[in-house]
């Protein structure tokens, strides 16, 4: 049997509503997230597409997510707006937020969404993308459970707490980038030590509080910030806007009360929209701003970010997307 | 003759402000910046204290910086305001503006303050302690001239680029961060230089784009982003937000039209407010917030940003504060 399975976008949609829907989902919630994992497989991103399916199924069996959410758009003030996601796994609550934040930024100049009784699993910058399809500037924010230090710290306090800025470029794809406040990524702690290699210095500390290139400690111990206390300030941001400022749980407080079943914990968002036709420079910024990208492109050895991705992106409507064959045999055993 | 001069915050205030009207400012002007300046040296913040004075008083004789200027306030938006600083320093400025942010966000949930034409060589934290005291969340950004290379790349694109956080406690001082994109501050990397001293690994690259410990290459090469890509990122939203989205100089523009006068360049500057009794939790945010900072307090070898100078801003008002004599006479001979 072959290692890796080929499927079309198509085919991976309809894989996904049929595992939702065999447990538990209705249309509504299955599609939603089922849209939200293929844009993650269309641009390559393996890691937020389909390897996250066998995790929401389980937590749809453990009941911790409810698979017929019914999300409620709340009018918090002019410019902020509040979806209360009733349990939802996260795309099914933007699904409803996105429309009152786009037109909100649009009438004041900048808005934000906070999204509360949510499970999140995907990838931020599918929902900031959505926002630079409407001419805006997006900004995302989400939490976890603790897995990384505070700056100087020996105790995992934060999630990998990643967040996501889109710059919208008319006529051209905007510049996105989404990044964890984690040095690494937890999944290439994982596959490093499924692999027996060592991580590079600066990943994470073991038990004992000590730093450590072996990340079976750093399993057990915490993952350090990115960039040293820079990078933990940013994650310490992260907790305040997603959990102190909207009312939701601190990746502390998610941990406490996880079913751990493999599944995303419950926690909030934050997300920001700002109409750069509001902000003094209507007719110029956008023609401006290629000036900076014009630049940056021509010192040797730059890359704008998610510019992979959209390479990705040409290709799989023909190409399809490949899943290793025992992802694709758990997912059917789950349906 | 000693090395130092100590002075009381008022001598310091009274210092600046006459060194100021020497050199053509207006009263309003001068007073602006120096109760700036010595918030930062009541903090022992010295960078940002009077040492910057003769750097501003280069400016001002060069008529780069408008020391009689007369900033004006432009509504954009339900949630959006302007202020063309008219070539002020920055806080001549931000006391334009802060009044009509903070209204904003209180009335619309959240509301930024676009700031062009401006000069500014001052600390960021100042501005957002503005917000926190009136129980606002804060966020502040600025651009410099090209000293950061962007992720990958082997030439500057980027200022330092700071941005600041802060977090409103009532009854507590607020939780502040500010932080420069840079992996080192720039004037570690001179101090350095000036000892003959190597910098850590990562601080920098050598006019050839090869990494280096030497000071000396780092200041004719490039500074690096803290931790790589992601801290590039962050300096590439910084340079978006301060000149793409309001209509002023990216950074590579500041410093080709910049005089050189030792003094700050021309810039722009974004901040945002958000009022966390609009968010849907106007009655649990604080206290709910506090039991996060009591985790965070609780694991071993933490601090919360700006801890040790909220420590410093209690002894500063009975003990006065210390400049090098070298710095009091020069500013002295410049009045």
């Amino acid at each position: 049997m072959a290692d890796t399975v080929t499927l079309s976008l198509e085919e991976g949609f309809t894989l996904a509503v049929e595992a939702f829907l065999a447990n538990g989902c209705d249309r509504r919630n299955a599609e939603a997230v089922a849209r939200n994992m293929m844009r993650a497989e269309g641009d390559r991103c393996a890691s937020h597409g389909l390897f996250r399916l066998p995790g929401y199924l389980a937590s749809l069996r453990a009941g911790k997510i409810n698979g017929k959410a019914d999300p409620t758009v709340i009018d918090l003030a002019p410019g902020a707006v509040k979806v209360d996601g009733d349990g939802a796994m996260a795309p099914v609550a933007h699904e409803a937020g996105y429309e009152p934040l786009i037109e909100k930024a649009r009438s004041q100049g900048i808005a934000a969404l906070a999204l509360t009784r949510i499970h999140h699993f995907s990838a931020l910058w599918i929902e900031v993308e959505r926002l630079t399809e409407a001419g805006l500037v997006g900004f995302a924010f989400t939490a976890y459970k603790p897995v990384v230090t505070p700056g100087g710290g020996t105790k995992a306090l934060y999630g990998t707490n990643p967040m996501a800025f889109g710059w919208p470029r008319p006529g051209k794809d905007p510049v996105i980038f989404d990044q964890a406040s984690s040095a690494k990524a937890r999944g290439e702690i994982q596959i490093a030590a499924r692999d027996g290699h060592e991580v590079p210095p600066g990943t994470g500390i073991g038990p004992d509080g000590e730093e450590t290139t072996d990340p079976n400690l750093i399993l057990k111990g915490a993952q350090l910030p990115f960039g040293g206390y820079k990078g933990a300030n940013i994650a310490m941001m992260v907790e305040l806007l997603v959990a102190g400022l909207i009312g939701e749980w601190f990746s502390f407080e998610a941990a406490e009360k996880d079913a751990e079943d493999g599944g995303p914990p419950r926690g909030g968002e934050f997300m920001m929209a700002i109409d750069p036709a509001r902000f003094g420079d209507a007719d110029g910024w956008a023609a401006h701003s290629e000036t900076f990208f014009e630049r940056f492109l021509g010192i040797p050895g730059t890359r704008l970010p998610s510019a992979r991705r959209y390479g990705n992106r040409k290709e799989t409507p023909s190409d399809g997307i490949t899943i290793p064959t025992s992802l694709h045999e758990k997912i059917r055993e789950m349906m």
